[in-house]
């Protein structure tokens, strides 16, 4: 095992394209700033989500702009022009800075509450001073933006509206930014799902983060021990959802990425490029492992696999079926599941 | 004003029919056995929600099937043959038991928690008390089941296989029930929607739960002050939503029905029925109210409003749409909204 381990890590640094010769994007989802290097020695490609909320969390007061540029910059820098994709802070729900305590902590079910975007867009000035942060560091490598937890049209067209806010304060100053800075959305909230065609006319790119997509498509807290077990990534639903964001995105020709742990589990890994996802964005410690899966993957072969597996009704049936394909076309890393 | 209301009043034994010559079905929501009276006096042709909670979250033990079953007789008794359908517990999330406070209150995220068909699938003698409850009622007059939060196929089975061990006790016992009694399921949960083609095939009807269907599609809880402003029953997602479960259950037959707040708001009622649902069910005050518009109202004209409020991208949108076509067609009812 330790030796199987070994040439997994020393071909981690080798290109992720599949057997047919479609190329497919590992990128890392990183916490902190310090773990760029890390990222790097396991073969990431880019940061396909740096969740900035380390940064807030830790501290009693927010952090301002100047120090937020600095964290940001190192991150760029230290890229050397791979991708970094920069979510916009995801504050509430399990996560509060510990100043928030004494009045979020207090919601009923923090989950459905004041989170992510919509906390930033009733504290515009904590969001903005994000984005300037942002922007300014998009001048010195390749930053994408993203934002989580966008239920419709209507609210990603008000944070579009606060970053061009920004951008024109910035172009004011003179300060420099990336115009060509990709701006996206996490698809996580089922209600994108359902209006993915209509927010995709807005974006350069999708992320489905399934973690919390999962949860609130089945109405499932998977941190909950009572219900954690109907915690289903391969929900039939939750299929048809990633394969409809697919569809929507490409129809207007904008790739889409996932970045939950959904995307970290090897078994799943040829399902979702059969369902068409453009990028992988898991943990670093997994990237060697879901490349290794990319080339052993030919991606029409995982194509039928899907189409296969979205006619099941029940998640049991998906994960039988799945393993059992597995233990035929890739025995070399799938057998003991046959 | 009040001679108006008079007016509706005088009106509510009508039948709801259509300008068009369609008939909707309109129910009552109902909590306590009690409301029968007052629900037969607002023109309510059936009970389209009996939720049962009430009988266990005001006492501190668990009623039993025979205290149950007086229950159920009283109602659909009183009903004379009119349909009641009795939805199986939906304890957790907000209600609880008093006695199920301790253990369950403690959840981060009760609205997805152990709640509702989940809670009574671990429980299953207190599931199977009930549905033998409801099962002897039905003997009585016109019963209907409903399943709540089911959010797909394996849990839906789940559920009628513990109705058909009930029924086989019952058979064995020589005890009577209806044996065409219909089997539904509150379509609520989001991925219950996504997978309604697939859950059709297995029930007698749907119900659309807009509570909980919206709060978990846009993952917003409306009893928190903090985002109740971004609950938005008109929210594109939404309007789809409800469109996918009518033409699910269409295309196999069975009648789709709406038991949220949703369908009590006279002013999305004629979206509803453009939308194609069947049945109606409101609390009994707003029955006379959604009566009266359905009377006022051509099912293909709403059509043609329901097709064109899909367009939309955001919510408010929608709204100001369908007010200017209200004012426009009901001027009698709506030309304040102009
Ligand atoms: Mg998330
Ligand atoms: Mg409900």
């Amino acid at each position: 095992y330790q030796h199987y381990t070994q040439e997994v890590l020393a071909q981690a640094h080798l290109p992720a394209d599949t057997l047919d010769g479609h190329s497919v994007a590992v990128g890392a989802n990183m916490e902190m700033a310090e773990e760029v290097g890390s990222i790097l020695s396991y073969g990431a490609e880019s940061i396909g989500l740096y969740r900035t909320e380390f940064l807030y969390v830790t501290r009693r007061d927010f952090p301002g702009e100047e120090e937020l540029l600095e964290n940001f910059k190192t991150v760029v820098t230290r890229m050397e022009g791979r991708p970094v994709t920069i979510r916009t802070l995801d504050l509430g729900g399990d996560k509060f800075a510990s100043h928030m305590e004494g009045s979020l902590t207090a919601e009923n079910n923090p989950a459905l509450g004041l989170r992510a975007i919509r906390f930033c867009l009733k504290e515009k000035d904590l969001f903005k001073a994000q984005l300037r942060a942002i922007l300014r560091a998009s001048a010195l490598g390749r930053v994408r933006i993203m934002f989580p937890l966008i239920s419709g049209v209507g609210e990603l067209l008000e944070a579009k509206e606060v970053l061009e806010e920004v951008e024109a304060e910035l172009e004011q100053k003179g300060q420099e930014y990336d115009k060509n800075l990709e701006v996206g959305i996490m698809v996580e909230v089922p209600s994108a799902v359902t209006v993915a065609d209509m927010l995709a006319k807005h974006v350069d790119y999708f992320s489905i983060g399934t973690n919390d997509l999962i949860q609130y498509s089945l109405a499932i807290d998977r941190i909950n021990e009572h219900v954690a077990h109907l915690y289903q990534p391969l929900h039939p639903a939750v299929l048809r959802m990633i394969q409809q964001v697919v569809e929507s995105g490409h129809a207007v020709g904008i790739p889409v990425a996932m970045c939950g742990e959904m995307a970290g589990d090897q078994r799943v890994v040829p399902l979702l490029l059969g369902l068409g996802l453009d990028y992988l964005s898991v943990n670093a410690l997994a990237v060697p492992r879901v490349k290794q899966v990319v080339r052993l993957t030919s991606k029409e072969t995982w194509r039928q696999l899907a189409k296969e597996a979205l006619s099941f009704p029940t998640a049991a049936q998906v994960r039988e079926f799945i393993n059992g394909k597995l233990a035929k076309h890739i025995p070399e890393l799938f057998s003991e599941l046959g």
